[in-house]
């Protein structure tokens, strides 16, 4: 008997009939004694079409951005009111009181960053109410309302987001979020033969997780998890009584040394040489890039004595030609002597909270690329991953291999 | 200069390129120097696809009805807000500034009567600070909030009733409905060849004009302007500078007798014979219709110096078995001698401002009927209309006889 938070993704709720799935994981909490709140998505591709639909009136996204990002969010937000007054309906109709609040009406309160909402603060008060009243409620994930009313939406993964914060405010037992997969693997299975579901995962690998390619979490939300020891469940809705992986700060003891192999592609390096070892230099280097809004990935300095030093770091392919370019206008203020680059990388990483405390397991991960003949490009390590740069041709057999080492 | 509504249905904004021609309308009136509040429905057959997926899910519309009209106005009210948002946008990319409101937005507080709301006031404040600061301000029509934070929409017609009401509540110069008419008709152009466009109309014409048939205004829009002497113009989107129908309290002078011929069909007549004169009778026959929810129209009844009398009322057509058969139970009890009844009957009427003022109209609507050989069942008078029942048959003959006579 306690307060269950559960949230739905949209391929969960893209019909009727899925909706009436999604209902029997609801009316299953409730029968066993449980208050819920649900948090649902928009149905299928409900969101996508009213964007293809805003782009036939959008000649000019820059012009007034501003004001089109506050009437974006009044669109797309009608998504997510829709699937809760259907799905407070149809819990209606099978006979379990359910009512449904949109963002404004919690309310869940953001900044006013249109479309890219954060939140500020949630009124549990109207949820309460309902819940004490034996309603199950039923509330629009991604969306909230800002201090002047006006209608903001959270980005993509918002519902995750909005989820999370509810079971946080609300000091829920734990927040169940229902997706497509029935957890958390060891890697891809479109890559990897014999994935591992794991039962339990820390929030730092969570996060290394998610932020490098396993898209079953936003990083939002596992982070608000994190803050307030929410215990997040990923679970299936396509199965009856999904197991899933427990997201939380209590992971396995010892058993597992690594959670997850990971790749993310479309990398290419970039390797300033002979650089002027000035204070100073680094940090303009990167300025240079922010300003033009490059996002850089793994950083690697060779430092020693010398007169110049190198820098090599990661940005995104689509970002290389503009990055490039940048530096040939600043080559002379900033002295390099050299720029090269190199295309076509994949980044695969290995993430486990026993990384930093069990020695061998970089060692463990290059002999598994060495034993199948993969040059590694880069390193960079931190105290629950490893990453290595390798070509994308070979990313895949390296994802393999590692896989292969550490899940025998 | 001054202060204008304008409303656009759901046919005048089904799509974008129908958003342009209805951004034009607003455009001129910016241009000419007026401060516009534009109120849109929802787009083309958008609510109706909503229902229908409504009633995928309601299976039982009876059980837990309240909690269901309530999330029916969750719904529904989304497709208002699509219209609103892409309205402001397109106005932003044509280069006037343009904002959008939800009905809980300015707020438009209504009863809790879902499906079926009134208005209960409006708040100013918030259209007047967007429209000081030089925006076009794009209201949802049909849709407002109730004092516990809860959506409401108004039923059919709703987006009429919400323009003029904040045309009367920002007491501005005028509340523009366009159409896809160009104004209000002296009768059906399906019925009548050279039907006269009026320029001009009052609010009580109006008013019986369109609890007639002549479904161009709603009833509940127009008593509010009466209420509050807004001037309505209905014009057609469709044309460039539509003059239209000016509704208001200063009709034509002199000039026109009568403003209009419209029909009713489907109606049966029920005539109840030899009924005991008592006090309390005539007030039993219409409980007895009002407990059954049938809608009872005209009432005509013969009155004497007799022991018995009778009386003659019409009830629509998918009325009249239910309506027998609750007599029929109740003929011994209300001592009645002899039900009849008759069916396929149509409601002829012409309205106008004139009829009580000049005699010999009603001679002139008889003598239109008598040169083509109609015969009347029933015969009804006000203060600024008169309705014959005829049958169905001869119903369209009928309209054309007397429009003839009118406007000759």
């Amino acid at each position: 008997m306690g307060l269950i938070v559960q949230k739905f993704g949209g391929s969960s709720v893209a019909n009727t009939e899925k909706l009436d799935m999604v209902s029997s994981h609801i009316i299953r909490e409730v029968d066993a004694g449980n208050q819920v709140v649900v948090v649902v998505s928009a149905q299928g591709k409900t969101t996508d079409k009213l964007i293809s639909e805003e782009l036939e009136i959008i000649k000019n996204p820059v012009k007034n951005r501003e004001i089109l990002n506050r009437e974006h969010d009044v669109l797309v937000s009608v998504g997510e009111q829709i699937t809760i007054s259907k799905l407070a309906m149809l819990l209606n109709q099978k006979g379990y009181k359910a009512v449904s609040l949109t963002g404004w009406q919690v309310p869940i309160v953001t900044n006013s960053e249109h479309a890219n909402g954060r939140i500020r603060y949630i009124e549990n008060s109207k949820i309460e109410e309902y819940l004490t009243a034996g309603n199950v409620v039923v509330v629009a994930g991604f969306q909230g309302v800002d201090e002047n009313g006006d209608i903001t939406t959270f980005g993509r993964g918002g519902s995750d987001t909005t989820a999370v914060a509810l079971a946080a405010n609300l000091e829920a037992e734990r927040c169940d979020i229902f997706t497509d997969v029935d957890g958390v693997y060891s890697s891809d299975p479109r890559i990897v033969d014999h994935v591992v579901k794991l039962d339990r995962i820390s929030y730092d690998e969570m996060l290394e997780l998610s932020s490098m390619g396993a898209k079953v979490l936003h990083n939002r939300c596992v982070e608000i998890g994190k803050k307030y020891g929410v215990p997040i469940y990923v679970k299936s809705t396509f199965e009856k009584e999904s197991l899933g992986t427990l997201v939380s700060d209590k992971p396995p003891f010892e058993d597992l040394v690594i959670s997850g192999v990971t790749k993310d592609d479309y990398i290419s390096r970039i390797t300033i040489n002979g650089l002027e070892n000035k204070i100073g230099r680094t940090y303009q280097i990167f300025k240079l890039m922010a300003e033009n809004l490059i996002n850089v990935d793994v950083i690697v300095q060779s430092f020693g004595e010398h007169i110049t030093k190198d820098i090599a770091f990661t940005v995104k392919m689509n970002d290389l030609n503009k990055a490039l370019e940048v530096f040939e206008n600043h080559k002379e203020e900033l002295k390099i002597e050299q720029i090269l680059h190199c295309e076509n990388l994949s980044k695969v990483s290995i993430v486990g909270l026993g990384i930093a405390n069990k020695p061998g397991i970089a060692s463990d991960m290059f002999e598994a690329l060495y034993e199948n003949n993969i040059n590694m490009h880069m390193i960079s390590t931190s105290e629950i991953k490893i990453s290595v740069l390798v070509n994308s041709d070979e990313a895949d057999m390296a994802v393999r291999a590692i896989h292969n080492k550490f899940f025998p």
